[in-house]
């Protein structure tokens, strides 16, 4: 299993990028690498990257490429997002698709075909890294769905032409998207498991205790918290079409104060143990790297905190721990780690709301959680496929109760 | 009378601030220097000076600064426009004041904060430059409207603080703020013409014949689209409560198809020759520099052609028209420009449509003018105040007949 952290840089948060200092970066990687951390997670600007329809700024490329150099140097691989779009609820859109000029980012072929133009250029100039291991779309875009609406079979068509474009540029890359944990559990989002758990290299999944009301419902180092990072593996292999796709805990983090400062290393020493008793988990990459320099306004308050290290690179306790478990790390393809009873879950869409904190699904495995007995997941679909079955190891099936 | 050019960079257009180039800056005022003008008006972009509340970018004021310096190099004075903000159809917003953090640009305290110390950053950073004339607001913010819902007495407020706050750090600078021509025109704007005719240095005065639907209406080369600037001059004047305040024609272009290219210089030579026959004109200040590189899609088809240059930096035939306009350049302050004979215009607000193409008070200036009469035009204020008219010299008095 790998560990890597998500790269939120020490000097100018993602704005660094205007004003790019690698020396600056080096000493952040550095920081980083120090933890025992094998790959870091980082993103560049949209409208940084293209300002204008019709305009992919070389130089910007060459920016990505150049703090990908930094990583090798410091022994880290890296991961790039491209259109972000969304950060830490900040939304990056360039000038081109909005008022005067809006458009949907997900359904207008204009944008569409320039967004593929895009990754078409990061890819073909990363794919000659070895450290760079491949392209994910953006971060969680399903965040910009408000501004942009659109139906599930549209999102399904945007995947598969962003991640084809991916492909052909760098077909060896290891190319995914992801998307907020609305995927898995809210009714009508458009972002929907099926494409979470079959389109790109590997299921991503973004565990945060705070936005599905987890950690305030259940307390800070409740099972439903400690587990829910495991849980959500196993909701993703639960949906997937093939035994042993990998999965991604892209982001893994330890929110103020819904986990307390005091809290925060038990939270991610237990969350990491729980994670690592899961098969397939490709890696666990923490979010941040560093803390928010408060300079730096309007942020919600938890995502100031949220680093391994402060701001100027001091360790925090929570950083001891995950270096700790980096040290530990094991192999992601331990098969004695398969779960021989899963839980089935009806993976009707409108369904999905039983399956996140609050909802009868989650309740019942977190109840086996809470027994000891570490379930795995089949969705409805997967139930009534007994070669999947096999190949993932489940011998038993176990039915929610029908309510008195 | 100055002569001057809004500069649109060859190269990237406002996106050339990402990837500055002052080779070729300075090619291309070299270019406009080659033309006569004396003046430039330069834009740099909101996001990239203040990414972010909290962040502004010292980089950012460098480059701005850097460009004034290319400019003296050639002979150019500069005037900066700072929170754009609205550029020929594109909106540049910072991530801080959209979706998730959406806010109020004119009515936020924090953003109004905010704006207030980057222009105090700026004009800190500019003043010391002696051919830098002053700051601009923004380019015509007024096209924010819509996305930022606000009254006159706001509006007021707004343009009140930030002109201040370019005072405090700059207090000989020539301080101003423009708007587009709504601000004369539509009954219900929160942009009104005592603020453009009473705030900051001068008033300004952006008359294009496209945008009030002139050119398309009266013809490319009618009485009224000639005498459009002249008339928004006049209208200015008429607005003003002090006799002698400037007036600036900040932005004077000839946009095709309304102006075709073949009418464009016979256009050019007829608006500024009338231009000049009023009194206390600063200066007119051509809009544009450089064709916009057809590679950056999705501009208003207008906006490509509005160049003296080309893309490339050829001479068109407007920009003989414009040289020759600046060669044969007059003093600002010619007395015998007088007009003795002044339109009486009801200012109330809502009766700005009278004073826009189509209504009544604009035919009857114009009607004036196609008989070679040169009105001045007062409003009702004026009309009521012996020593403002006496001061600008006006001794008669015309109204205009009640509608049978």
């Amino acid at each position: 299993m790998r560990y890597g952290v998500n790269y939120t840089p020490s000097q100018g948060w993602f704005h660094h990028w205007l004003d790019l200092d690698l020396g600056a970066v080096r000493a952040d990687l550095a920081g980083l690498a120090g933890l025992g951390a094998d790959h870091v997670r980082i993103f560049p600007l949209w409208p940084l990257l293209q300002p204008h329809r019709g305009l992919i700024r070389t130089a910007a490329i060459d920016d990505v490429g150049a703090v990908a150099g930094v990583a090798a140097e410091v022994g880290l691989d890296v991961t790039v997002d491209v259109l972000q779009g969304h950060l830490s609820s900040f939304d990056f859109y360039p000038a081109w698709t909005r008022t005067w000029h809006e458009r949907n980012i997900y359904t207008d072929p204009d944008v569409v075909r320039a967004q593929a133009d895009l990754l078409t250029a990061v890819a073909s100039a990363l794919r000659g890294r070895p450290n760079v291991l491949g392209i994910s779309l953006g971060n969680e875009p399903n965040n910009l769905v408000p501004h942009n609406p659109v139906k599930p079979e549209q999102v399904d068509e945007w995947l598969d032409t962003l991640l084809a474009a991916c492909a052909r540029a760098w077909p060896e890359g290891q190319h995914v998207h992801n998307a907020y944990d609305a995927v898995w559990y809210t009714a009508d989002h458009p972002f929907t498991p099926r494409a979470a758990a079959t389109k790109g290299a590997m299921t991503i999944v973004h565990p945060w205790v705070f936005s599905v009301n987890c950690a305030q419902r259940y307390g800070a180092l409740a099972p439903e918290t400690v587990h829910l990072a495991e849980y959500a593996v196993e909701l993703a292999k639960g949906h997937a079409t093939t035994p042993e796709r990998p999965v991604w805990v892209q982001e893994h983090g330890a929110p103020a104060p819904h986990i307390p400062a005091g809290d925060a290393p038990a939270f991610a020493e237990q969350s990491l143990t729980n994670v690592r008793t899961c098969a397939d988990v490709w890696g666990v990459t923490w979010w941040c790297s560093h803390d928010v320099d408060t300079r730096l306004k309007d942020f919600p308050a938890l995502e100031y905190t949220l680093g391994l290290l402060t701001n100027d690179g001091r360790r925090k306790p929570l950083a001891d721990v995950y270096a700790a478990a980096a040290a530990d790390r094991r192999t992601d393809r331990d098969n004695s780690k398969k779960r021989a009873t899963a839980l089935v879950l009806d993976d009707a869409q409108e369904n999905r709301p039983s399956a996140g904190p609050g909802g009868r699904f989650f309740a019942a495995w977190m109840d086996a959680a809470r027994r000891g007995e570490r379930l795995a997941i089949a969705s409805a679909t997967q139930a009534a496929d007994p070669g999947l079955l096999a190949a993932r190891g489940i011998t038993g099936l176990r039915y929610l109760e029908e309510r008195m």
